[in-house]
């Protein structure tokens, strides 16, 4: 909104944008503070800053991503994560064809170097982008390295310490809940040619 | 739990493992039908066959995608989407370096061919992975070629009829709810020292 030159957002604006009911929108965002006014909105600018803030995103984060694979590579290209104050700064592998590797600035590493750079580099988050069975050995190092936390690509639950965050990202359940969303249409277009067929 | 040989799972347990209260799975899981037996909880593979028929995954959805890039090929190497029954059976981009490239047993194509390839094929999705300013002049495509549903990995918002199911991916979310999860833990670890300090 604030790239299309929006000014002020009702709640019913930004349920409509999320999906839930204004009275959520009001009831979620009245937990963190006041940040509307009544019959005016929510000025753009200032909520999203809020938001930013509440979110942890009024920083940067340092970010190494393990697997230099198809994943990997992906990831690394992905130009949002930067725009967002997630900076990739380091990566790591295994494999030797990878490892030397020149990945814009960087470096591909060898993962036993993990523990050294993250000290060195400052490294907040790691991210894993290696083979299923390789994941929770992964994890298992970024969590000895001293992460904070850990966003998972590879389809596998892996588990961590309670005093560090997880996210496991599934890819497939997009495709689903688009599968489900296909479904319902068709759904929905039998229903109505039978309405159709039935008041004819 | 299938596979880890769990033979029965109760709303609780349910609720454990996706994060909400074992009220709404009752709630959503009676919506579709009578699943569970009280006292007794579900029939994990019955469970997970009623679901993936609610899903509409208990059929293979045909899957194009669009941009032979590095997403591209990440998406293409995700072997969980074969798994969950969404076969990627054509590729297409149109850069005259990628037009052409073997894929395990596909051939790259000029995304020129994606309407008679759509009808060869019996295409019913279409995937977005190339950049974010050429995402809507794909989606439109995807559209004409008679695509029931559009998954976008590009980040930009784009349009489709509301008879064609639209689901965009955004990766950076991900890395922002995980910022936030380190904030909250980093806010606990701080509440907990002070409570400490304050008890002693």
């Amino acid at each position: 909104m604030e790239t299309e030159g929006q000014r002020t957002v009702s709640s019913q604006g930004l349920a409509h944008a999320s999906g839930v009911t204004s009275a959520q929108v009001r009831k979620d965002l009245s937990y963190f503070g006041n940040f509307g006014k009544r019959g005016l909105g929510y000025a753009v600018a200032r909520l999203r800053k809020e938001i930013r803030l509440i979110l942890g995103l009024n920083r940067r984060w340092r970010v190494a991503l393990v697997g230099a694979g198809n994943m990997g590579s992906a990831l690394f290209a992905y130009k949002e994560f930067r725009r967002q104050g997630f900076d990739i700064v380091a990566v790591f592998d295994v494999s030797a064809d990878r490892i030397g590797q020149k990945w814009r600035d960087l470096t591909v590493r060898h993962i036993d170097e993990l523990r050294a750079e993250t000290e060195r580099l400052g490294l907040d988050i790691g991210v894993i982008a290696v083979p299923a069975r390789s994941a929770q050995g992964v994890a298992d190092r970024l969590v000895a390295a001293g992460m904070r936390g850990v966003l998972n690509f590879a389809h596998r639950r892996i588990q961590v310490p309670p005093s560090v965050a997880l996210r496991t990202v599934n890819l497939s359940i997009e495709l689903e809940s688009l599968a489900f969303a296909i479904k319902a249409l068709g759904a929905k277009a039998t229903g109505a040619s039978r309405r159709t067929r039935a008041t004819a």
